[in-house]
């Protein structure tokens, strides 16, 4: 099972009274479906997984399975605080038809998450799941890191296969790379550090801006496969600002008003999460609109 | 309403079978209502709120109101990462009876989180809230902190009383007491810094190291009240002590191991937490064995 | 040789020309005289003593000396990034008849200064030092911070008498009192946490707000002494709010402002520090305003 | 004047006595003389300048100016704490023939050094200065980063022709790139993320592991600039594993280890800095070793 290439995390759209739209989502996959992305994740951090109710999760697990071409590989964000509902959560979209689980750290008792017992949890849950893991670090929501010895300790167990590591710290990619065989996976989740991550050996990325600019993205992605390393650098130049200011800045809020201009339906974030403000949706307005002919060009 | 004085953050005591034990909760309940703590907080961090299902903690929030004695206060954990959950929780818990509800920080998407969203997500549930809210800022287990700007600022609205601090920050304590009126009840957080934070104007305090040592933190608290300066601060000094290994070294499984030395009845945490190692144990019984001929002087 | 009670770290006077004004140094110390302060630290943090030449230094040295009042305790800040010049700067303290000197970490190489290795640094000093010697701990400037187990080490060291703890945090300086000898000194650094500092057993202070302020700093000190506990809340309130003010939000141009504005000779600090904005002088001048009669009463 | 390439900020090396060693500087010198290295650092991070007092920084300045090949170009560190004496250690270097001085950042008052501080730093020195400056980032040390914002406001400056960013971060270093005219010339600091930065645009580097791996360095480089990507992944992935264990680990006395093993005189640090372990002389010899091979395959 290859995770190369480029993942969105799929945003959950609301409807007008607060609801779940799995019609949205839908429509949304539709529009993915006739790109080049490798595939998509369901219910990660973008996808306001937190922020949703058990019931919100399985519909939208299940809407995501029917809507998605069959071609797209498909993984399932299941990690949960305890290490039994991570389990129970994994299970079912190992049922529903999903190719691969995206288990985030547990985060709330963090002097309690030392590296032994995130070894115990994610042992744990790859020891039950039916489908491979994905370890996913984000220290910019959860406050924890994976560091690359309890990664390497971890790609040891069959049933996980890779990580997706949001640090953004090339660095910690690389000595990351460098600790673990090469079947394991790297993906990383920061859309600004794309290009410098595949140049020392990531595998590919699930990227909150791929949700807004799903082309740009996988073409970045392409340039470097095939060696164009000027035009890499001047896209990766742009997708700089882009991540910038539509996810780093933006937030969900961000990313989702920036799928509304480019003919996704993105929505408004629930709260606590709040909608952007004029000015900043002004500026990235303006973005995408210098960002299309510019890039257009290369 | 007055929260004066010391309030145990109850444990949720486990079964072999890894269930919810309410005899257990209940029989815990009961040796604490023959003590001079002024009530009970149910569901907080210590009670491992972040690890249960929602008909687990439905099931705690009823148990434990039935038993607890009359004149104890009943203070309900009811913060959750979206707003309507906070909500619904909340009203949940005023239906049961319960004096007030005891609402974190909302923490997964951190960068979000900015002073106005906070107050916002914090004046929206206490608009909705049939009882009163104390606002609480755990910023060891979430990574956001409120700072005196935005509590004073959440001070004004009528429905929310009190905070309590548990960044341990006797300084935050201090500024944030300057900068509210006299009517807002600042609990604390850490048995470590009790003491000097009454002496600054603290009201009371919600202590995870009162659940093993229930006597020894009211008496901590009555000493001062009394103006024994002196043997406040020698007794502070043996629960600085008795916290930073019970509490901020063992945690959860360390708070639990103390109850099971005391006579209440502690036993594991669930996963991802960890029991304790046997170095860890003696060093607790150790300590909880001098403590007691030692505080029994005073 | 105790030193109980408080001290302020002596600003350094700068001429409209930029040299060192001993005159002005000297001036302020003749009012400092007259107070119940119980000594001077000379070259301390506030003093700039990093901004200054070797020459600078030596004179203020000097010049302190000789203006200090002979029942005021001196102590010398001498603490530089190596360990030879913090001991010729020591020795050339007690050649000059100071009482003490005040060694703060090291700080440029944070990741090699591992306890071990700042233990093994002040041993050197202090078995090199014909005075005893002070710690001194200010991560807000170094970004190091000795904790209790390190303090605890070097408390046995017979020349090593106590420490000056300016991280502001109560939790530490708990931690720190229960974990060395009785004779061990504990002064803490922040007018903002003074008096919870002081019940739970610190000795006195070393406190930069006490340059403007030095009678309400000792008056605070007083007011615990004889156990007027209600009085020395408010007063610490109060003191709360101008340390802020003054000494957090306006540095050490926030410190010489208020001496300015008090009587005594402040001025401006050496660059790359900047001078005040209009809106900060004028904060602070209606807090000092509104300070003094608030606190006459009192 | 271009600063492409790789740069060692030179150590300062230490006779029994504890002096500086002129002649092992030279003797070092006109080993790196034979290499491809662009030029070399005077009294950076790494050459202990902070340990060094005023005279032996000036003997240092003259003596490496003597011993440098004519085609290598020389930047000169010389920030200090104080304005003033930057822009004296500056005109010094000019004087002595440097090409350009290396300036980081004042980093004791942290609170104070605001951006608008730190921009009127530089720009002062700039004005004053007979040479170009490089701004000189390095949190790890100062615990003061420059970011973006202040970096392009700052490169207006025309003596200001660009920086050497220490932070490890590619992101930083991406955005900085973004932000900066072509001309504004980015060298990067750490050798673990050497090649993706170069990919990003960084013109060259100042690496303290091109101490004791010069050729290495620069080999990585080479690769880098003929396009060969394949090959610069894997160096790059052996320097990732040497900088950790040599530099990061063992800080400079690793650095000075790493140079004795490869026939340079690195000798042992200064107090308060200590000397390696054993365990950690014999890991260093061992990759040292490994790495021989391994890369001439390359």
């Amino acid at each position: 099972m290859d995770f190369s290439g480029i993942f969105p995390p799929l945003t959950t759209p609301f409807a007008g009274d607060g609801t779940v739209s799995l019609t949205d989502l839908k429509y949304n996959i539709q529009q993915y479906n006739r790109t080049d992305l490798a595939g998509y994740v369901i219910l990660g951090s973008t996808g306001e997984s937190v922020l949703l109710t058990n019931e919100e999760r399985d519909k939208i697990f299940v809407a995501a399975k029917e809507a998605a071409a069959k071609e797209k590989k498909l993984i399932a964000g299941t990690g949960a605080e305890s290490t039994a509902e991570t389990i129970e959560r994994t299970k079912r979209a190992a049922e529903l038809g999903y190719d691969a689980a995206l288990v985030k750290t547990p985060y709330y008792y963090k002097p309690a998450y030392k590296p032994d017992v995130l070894i115990a949890h994610y042992r744990r849950v790859a020891d039950e799941s039916p489908i491979p893991l994905l370890l996913y670090s984000v220290p910019q929501f959860t406050g924890i890191a994976l560091e690359p010895p309890e990664i390497a300790a971890l790609a040891e167990h069959p049933n996980i296969i890779g990580i997706k590591d949001s640090s953004g710290s090339v660095q910690r990619v690389a000595e990351t790379i460098a600790s673990v065989p090469r079947a394991f996976q790297v993906l990383v989740g920061s859309a600004s550090t794309l290009y410098p991550s595949l140049a020392i050996g990531a595998r590919g990325a699930i990227l909150a801006l791929a949700c807004p600019l799903a082309e740009k993205c996988v073409k970045l992605y392409e340039l470097f496969r095939q060696g164009h390393h000027e035009q890499a650098r001047d896209l990766q130049s742009a997708l700089v600002r882009a991540s910038k200011l539509i996810v780093s800045e933006g937030g969900i809020a961000g990313v989702k008003f920036g799928m509304d201009q480019r003919g996704y339906r993105g929505g408004l974030p629930r709260l606590p999460l709040q909608p952007l403000s004029n000015e900043q949706k002004m500026r990235i307005a303006e973005l995408l609109a210098q960002l299309e002919p510019a890039t257009a060009r290369a």
